[in-house]
This record gives C-alpha cells, sequence and structure tokens, in this order.
C-alpha cells in the first residue's frame, strides 16, 4: 500500500477501505507518512468528503491509535454528553452532577477553550484547587464511587487526532464533517463509555453555521457510534445566541450553581434537563424523558444535584466552598458596561463577536501558550427578545486591565436593535437518533 | 499575508490575486512556507481548479523564482517548440535543425523523460559525445552562429517550478491543467524564446487522455503566452499510437536522420513539417504555412537539415558521423520478434503500454536515480490500420538482457487485431491560436 496512491484515491472521490485508513492512521502516527503527504489527503477529504463507514473506520483508527479505557470494573451502563462547542456553553458542569446524583455513570473527558468557544476545563479551573489532571485509576475509582468525573484527555489518548488536528489547524482543513467527527468521536469512545448524548451546535455561535451542516454532522457522529456499538442521541439546539447571561469561567462556574439551586437562566437550565433526561434514558434508569426529567427536576429540589457538584470538586481537590460562597471564586478588578445607542428590541446577536470579545479580554487563548484569565468576562443583561431603552446596560465587562476600544466596539455592535419584537428562538431544532 | 488563509481561499473556490501568488511562490521557493502548507494548496488547486490569470500570475511568479536567459543579442525572432510528451514523439530532433537551415533561431531548452513518455535529451545522449549541459554563454552563441541549440534546464532556471514539480510527485497532484501549464510555461519562457510552437497530445499515449481535457490544457497553455506578450499557437495532435516506428533512445534518433533524408515515416516527417511550417510564420521568415512547408521541403531535398542536424551534434561535441553511419550509435545485443497470435487489421494500440514496455526494457527510467540504455527499445512493423497475419512480426524488441515475459506480453497486447479495416486516425484534432 502507498500512501500516493491513496491520496490519489480520495481526491479522485474513490471511496478508501478501512484497512486503507488504519494504514493511513498507523503510518502518520509513526512518523512513516510526511506531514506533506497527510495535508494533501486531508484537502482531499476536505473537498470530496467521506462517506459514514470511512469516517467510522477514520475514528476507529485514531481511536485505537491509543488508549482506550476499560470501564467494564464500573456496573452499569457509563453515559456520557458532548458538545461541539458554543459560546455561554457550560452545560457540561451543572449537567454531570444532576446525572451523576441520579445514578449515572458519567465519565467525562474534556477538552479547553477552541477558537470563539470557551472549554469545560478551562472553566473548572477557575475554581481553586480543581485538579483536571488525573489519573487513569483515580478517574474510574471516582466515577464508580461518585457517578462523575471530569478530566482532561491524557497524552495516551489517541495521539493520531492530536497529531492529525495540529496539521488541520495550519493547512485550513479544520472545518470537514468526517474530520471533526471522527476527531470528536475517537476521543469520546476512549473514555470507555458505553453511550453518548451529542450536543450539535448550530447557529452565528457554532462552528456550523446552517441547518444542513450541523445536521450531516450529527448523523455522521450518531453513525460513527452505531458502529462502534455505542449508541449516540444527537440534539441540534440553538447557538444564535449565548447560552444563559455569562461569558467567562468564574462567571459560568457562578451560572451553573444556580442551575443547580434551581435558579438558573431558564435556557441554561432547560437544556440541562433535556440532555440529561435523555442520558438518563440511554442509562437505562429511566424508560421516558419525560420520567428522566421529573427525577432530574427532583434532584434539584432536594438539594443532590448541588450536593453532587460539592463531590465533584471536593474529588478533583477543589474548594468545594465556592459553591455556597460563588465570592471565592476569582473576581475581576473592575467592570464597564456597555451601553445601548438606541432604543428597541434585541434582534439578533453576533455570538461568535461576543466569545471572541471575551477571548481578547483574557479569558480564552489566542494561541496554544496563552495563559486564560479565569476572573474576566462578559455579562449580558438584554438577550434576543428583550426591550431595550437608549442608555440602558447591554452588558457588563468584567475586566482585570482596561478593555480595548476594539472590544468594547465588538460587544455594543453584537447587539441588533430593531424596532419590532422577533419571534423567539427555538432552543431545541431536531433530535437525531 | 498569510499562506492559511490562501489556502482557505482556494479550497472555497475564490480566485487568488497575483500578489497572493507571488507570495507564495517567493515564500516557498525561500523556505519560508513549509511542503505541508503548499500540497494542501496543490491539491485544493486539483480539485477546485485556477482561472487564466491565476495560471499566468502562478507561471509568470515560477518563471521569476530563477534566472531568465536575455537573447536579445541574438537578432530577429526567436522560436521554440514544445510537446506535452508522447511515445515515439522524436520530433524536436528533425524539427530543431530543420528549421534552423531555413533560418529561425530556435533555442531549445528541453527534457528527460517521464513515466511512459521519452525525453529529447535522453535521445540525444545516444548520440556519443552529446553534452546537453552548455553554458548559457555557449548556448546563446550557439544558436546566434547555427540557428539552434538543445541544452537542458540549468539549476538556475524556475527553481519554484523544480521544487513544486518534487511536491507534486509524491501527493498524486501532477495532473491538474494549472499546474502543468504553469510549470511549462515557466521553464519555457525561461528559456527568452519570443514565441512558441505547442504540440499538446492526446490520446491513449498522452497525459491527456481526452479530447476536452488537450484542449483546455492547450487554451491555457497559449493564454499564459499571451499574458506574457510571447505568441503561442497549439496543436493538438493524435497519440493514440506511437509517432513514427521507432520506440526508443538510439532507434528514434535513426529515424529522425531518416526523416531530415526525406526518407522518414509519413507521420514523423508530416508532423515535423506542419509544426517547423508554424514556426516558420511565427518568425515571419515565411507569411503562411504553405509557402514555410514549400521552404522546409526544400531544405530536406537539398541536404541544408541534414548538414544542420550535423552542425548541432557537432556544436555539443557529439560525433556527427553517426547521420552517415547510423550503425555507429549504440547497438542493441540482441532482437526478439513479437509475433501476431491471429490475422486482421490493427484496430487499436495500447500507446501507454508500448512506452511502459521500453522503459521496462531499459529505454527509460522508473526512478530519477535510473540509467538509461540508449540501445534498447522496440522497433513497430505494424500500426493503426495495417494488415497482420498470424505468425508475422508486429514488433522486434531491441534487448541488452533477456526480455521478461511480462514485458513481452504487454507489447504484444498492445495490438488490438481486428477483422475489419478501421477509419485512418487525424493527425492534427485541432490549432488553437
Amino acid at each position: 500500500m502507498r500512501m500516493i496512491d491513496l491520496i490519489a484515491k480520495k481526491r479522485d472521490h474513490q471511496v478508501l477501505t478501512t484497512a486503507e485508513i488504519e494504514f493511513i492512521i498507523t503510518e502518520y502516527t509513526a512518523g512513516n507518512i510526511p506531514d506533506y503527504q497527510m495535508s494533501a489527503l486531508l484537502m482531499a477529504i476536505y473537498l470530496n468528503d467521506m462517506n459514514h463507514d470511512e469516517t467510522s473506520a477514520l475514528a476507529k483508527a485514531m481511536l485505537n491509535s491509543g488508549e482506550v479505557l476499560d470501564l467494564t470494573m464500573i456496573p452499569g451502563i457509563k453515559v456520557d454528553k458532548h458538545s461541539t462547542g458554543g459560546v455561554g456553553d457550560k452545560i457540561s458542569i451543572p449537567l454531570a452532577p444532576l446525572v451523576a446524583s441520579a445514578g449515572v455513570k458519567n465519565p467525562m473527558i474534556s477538552g479547553r477553550g477552541l477558537g470563539h468557544t470557551g472549554g469545560t476545563l478551562d472553566k473548572l479551573e477557575a475554581i481553586p484547587g480543581y485538579n483536571v489532571d488525573e489519573t487513569v485509576e483515580q478517574f474510574i475509582e471516582q466515577v464508580q464511587e461518585h457517578g462523575t468525573a471530569i478530566i482532561s484527555a491524557t497524552k495516551d489518548v489517541a495521539p493520531a487526532d492530536r497529531k492529525i488536528y495540529a496539521l488541520r489547524d495550519v493547512t485550513s482543513t479544520v472545518e470537514a464533517i468526517p474530520l471533526i467527527a471522527s476527531s470528536v468521536m475517537s476521543k469520546k469512545l476512549a473514555s470507555g463509555t458505553n453511550a453518548l448524548v451529542l450536543d450539535v451546535k448550530v447557529g452565528n455561535g457554532a462552528f456550523m453555521k446552517t441547518e444542513a451542516r450541523a445536521k450531516q454532522l450529527a448523523e455522521t457522529l450518531v453513525e460513527i457510534g452505531r458502529q462502534n456499538n455505542v449508541p449516540c442521541v444527537a440534539y441540534l439546539t440553538d447557538m444564535n445566541q449565548p447560552l444563559g447571561y455569562t461569558i467567562g469561567n468564574a462567571l459560568e462556574i457562578k451560572e451553573s450553581i444556580d442551575v443547580l439551586r434551581g435558579e438558573g437562566p431558564e435556557d441554561v437550565t432547560e437544556l440541562t434537563l433535556i440532555l440529561g433526561a435523555e442520558m438518563l434514558v440511554l442509562a437505562k434508569i429511566a424508560d421516558t424523558t419525560e420520567q428522566a426529567r421529573t427525577i432530574l427536576e427532583g434532584k434539584i429540589k432536594d438539594g443532590s444535584a448541588l450536593a453532587a457538584f460539592k463531590q465533584l470538586i471536593t474529588d478533583q481537590n477543589g474548594d468545594a466552598s465556592i459553591v455556597d460562597h460563588p465570592e471565592k471564586l476569582p473576581q475581576a478588578l473592575t467592570t464597564l458596561d456597555i451601553t445601548a445607542k438606541n432604543s428597541g428590541y434585541i434582534t439578533g446577536m453576533q455570538t461568535n463577536d461576543l466569545g471572541l470579545a471575551s477571548v481578547k479580554l483574557g479569558g480564552g487563548r489566542a494561541k496554544k501558550a496563552d495563559l486564560v484569565d479565569p476572573a474576566v468576562g462578559i455579562v449580558l443583561h438584554k438577550k434576543i427578545g428583550d426591550s431595550v431603552k437608549i442608555g440602558e446596560a447591554l452588558a457588563t465587562l468584567y475586566l482585570n486591565a482596561a478593555a480595548p476600544q476594539e472590544v468594547q466596539d465588538q460587544v455594543l455592535n453584537s447587539f441588533e436593535i430593531g424596532s419590532e419584537k422577533p419571534e423567539p428562538l427555538t432552543l431545541i431544532h431536531e433530535i437525531i437518533h
């Protein structure tokens, strides 16, 4: 088998076999295929696509390039959740302790911020002491005993994905559905989960801007799960405005605590309950999502969900007192209100720009080596459909340095104000089994 | 300007500007753009194409990456010819001395065999002593004094093309029209020619298998010439059977001498006269191709063309006595006839396979470092339309070692024999100005 012939096959719209895909991944990971051949193949995949069988084979080959956790010693059906990433998307943080409090075993290997989106690990690290780098043994023990653990992938997980991702990043081949889907699934399957709920974001704050692309990605992810005997349910959910009212690491931890207290914003609470209910069904703890939702609402009401969050933090060396005293979370030195220049209704939000503005304040990374400031970010006061008066605050910037004029303008211009109240957005666009 | 953004532009079917293309070529040649980014771009160009302006800009940028010969001290219009390559295509060898004898200044920078095709330089090197590595000064002086010189490109000519070609070769991005056209033209324009006749081969022995692709390439080449103020005329010519009756280096030199004596095969003689006549018109030595053809036929008849070939050989340190004594050319140790297994008419020829068979006998290179055996090759006894009787020789292999059974079979199977005499092939398919 020669790489040059396999590049030519994909270039000519032919289908690569499983054996060919295994050869590519094994030899590339071993350093026997040079980057310049791999990048030509990646561009051919970007432009000519892969079918579901090829994409599944790619995910499996990448998965098998590294360590796959064996969670069989933990009884029951392990269920995880993955989001394709959005702005203000802190769902994993209330979700993991919530479903754990209802009996789900949730082994969660999570990621960091990417582009304009935040990352669950960056958010959790806003909690003093929280350690995302557990050993495999600690991870398994914690899931077994308390139902959930949220950690970073070790270097041994899917090394092929790490190497390919770095190459995609510099060759303009990131946003190809087979490459996105195989990357996600190779890492998620490595955690040893038995089932998976997928939150595929769609809209101007998502990587998938159109319904068609998001649906295609969702179907691909579900199919990869099916071919690897891991049942997946994908929710296409709205990302045409940020989730909740906070963007920024400590700010989003605070909002997550609110959700677990039953006092969170409606959209974050609703999405947490919907995805959590699906996880309970996949774990066979409930027969229907309606039944599951009732269970979860009870766990919020009786304080079990909040207690599970304290347990999660304690298990990972964090200071769980922040749950009752959120003022102990890192605080920004100063704030600055961004005020409306005219009156009307919020008719749209440039969600991508709001995410980038938070990154520029220090809440995310422009380069891999950048440090993240846990305290900074943006609190929104208005979202789509809200009325606003001239001079009223649209958002507040949380700052540890002067806010560049560019960022102030970017946040201001992210709010579209019109004279007519728009139709409300639909949170769940579609469910794909 | 960032390479990653330029890759994304081409990936997204956008048009690259001249400044962007210059940036890519300058920075890649200087080693500031890595191979893995260039190969992603090459695949995007292969799949998404380039328009004529982009391709011209690419050719010009590649041309300007190296030395461009200044032939202004040679009076008159310098005219060159280029073929896209075929099997048995020795046209340059009789053509250069023929047009030189009629007063054309023909500065020819030529190439070596590629894939299944032979190369003019390899053929000339079958002549004892012939030196293809002249200095620029020798080259200019020879063209000025005797009308033609056929040499190899120096390392200083279009270094960007050399680097990109090597990368295309290992990333399955060779056969893209904008990349082929810019590669050809960057080298041809570097010779300082003022006009160019292009022989674009089409058929089963050509790199362009279809009329449509060949026409597209021809139009692209002509347009690059136009944008660089070098008038070009492209002939689409038939390559569904080898040109002439010989394939192999010394064998083709012998056949070229026959043409210059007026005793050559009809197709080689005809194509030499047609392309030569066009060169005379471009050089303004004749007003019409008819008038030009009469001049050239006279130069063959009166021996001037043959004398010019002797002069060319002598000028480049070769032994010109081979012209009158072709037996002094390298001779194969033995021969083997390939005989027909049934009777009928030759209805088709697998031209590509005949070229590959000659390469396998040692007449060409499988790898760059391979040595070429000048003596070996194939002499055809039958071509399309000829009748053949069972047991009659179809071809003779010229050998310096036992002929592998695989090669014998390949040559035998290259002849398609049917019961009905086919329509004769048309040599000239189309002329593109």
